[in-house]
């Protein structure tokens, strides 16, 4: 979900998955080659209707020191941007323009990270977002306040 | 190279390339689970002393659309900041506080990323870092700006 | 209010005024010349104890288009998180380390102007926050959303 | 010099200064209220051709530390944005839509600031700047590391 493709297109490959821990979470096994790697990462609504991203934390998206690298919290922000996005980029293809994080906390294997986030400003041609993602395993503690632009990139032919 | 360790640690454990493309340059092989994973990332001073990391895109650092994923963008970024910062963070233990970066290209399977920066500010407890990441494979067509503060995280006894 | 007193300074510097439009908000009359100039600003607590700022849009903040002038909204931003950071940075002299903004609208002469936010993180040496500009005239229609750190600066001897 | 007129227009109403301290200089007096309250404030090219913006530290830009208020630096780099950006908005109006600062140092009353910077690049929608701004009056010590996104806005008509 990284400026590949159309929401249209993405959400009619998302697979909810039946059981385990993610039981009624989508995911988009396949679709792209580097969430594949640092992922599985999952998104679903709650019963609100807010959109929300997760995924468990393994020693493979730990740092040297054993907490989560900083990359991999960003490139899990830059895969929930566009689910939190939306319907604001609904049927056109859209990319990460500029993405600003402040990192205030960290998390270690075998912890659950969400993120949770909003469209600030939805435009014609750019939409704006910010969000948080915590750890859920310790009481929702944030790991990293982020913003974001999304710019749509109407094909041209 | 993401906050986990004391330069003087990890430039320790730093490997010389001895042969092949990357003869020359210095990598960080076991020390890091995430850049493991997202690496091989690379780095080295150049014949001016300049720092610069480097590493080559493959299938698995793609998106949907296949070009080179923002989270892969990013992480390269994060790994880049520890060996651009050098002196400034020299036996102290560091983590990324902030980290700011603009979208202005990409790049495809088979091209060479380059990362370049300075310090622009290094205080007693934050070090403050501008770069820039761009394509050598297309004449160095920049790919992405970027800012960033490291905190100085002496352990706490 | 812009890192140059500790909180518990200032607060005590605050005054409330008593009549007109702004009755019940609390100013900050001669303590700062760029926000006496730029301003005035004005901040209270809601009644459920959230903290606000806000002013009223002058022609003297307006650029050539008469819409707000980017670097007034920024001034005000810079304003409000002092004031937003609240006991976080209580008895504490404070800078501003970085600053984010997104700019997703703007007002006209008239307009009265509001900021909210939240700390996301109090750390030992730096506070995180973020906030949301908006129009109060215009239905609270976003122009700016944007985040923030502040160093606290302990005096040193 | 703030999103409110096309480069064309603005640029047909500097003038150069011909005396004085700032001889050589150009401004932009009575075009932009803000910046006619935060200012003066000016530009030019340097003998490389290379753009730069300045200005004089006065009382009125302080905070009540007595250095220089962030929002007067916030305000300085976004006139020099559109100074800095050139010919990549030539003849279409632009506004500024994203901000990202780090705040490295300061400067007091009667230091000489100083703003250079480079497009990153120009995009058909979007171009990217980043820049410093530094205290001349202090060696070019760094006082903010910046960059920005600037959105041209044709008319709609």
């Amino acid at each position: 979900m990284d400026g590949s493709e159309t929401i249209d297109n993405y959400a009619s490959k998302l697979t909810v998955v039946t059981e385990g821990e993610w039981a009624g979470w989508s995911q988009y096994p396949g679709g792209d080659p580097f969430e594949d790697l640092a992922g599985p990462f999952y998104c679903r609504e709650d019963g609100e209707g807010r959109r929300i991203c997760a995924f468990k934390a393994e020693k493979k998206h730990m740092n040297g020191g054993m907490f989560m690298h900083g990359g991999c919290v960003m490139t899990f922000a830059d895969f929930s941007l566009f689910w939190i996005a939306g319907d604001a980029i609904a049927g056109v293809r859209s990319v990460t323009a500029t993405f600003n994080g402040e990192f205030v906390g960290s998390c270690g294997v075998g912890d659950i990270v969400e993120c949770t986030g909003e469209v600030v400003k939805a435009g014609r041609s750019m939409v704006f977002l910010r969000g948080i993602i915590s750890n859920a395993s310790a009481g929702g503690e944030p790991m990293m306040s982020f913003s974001s632009v999304l710019k749509k990139t109407p094909r041209r032919t």
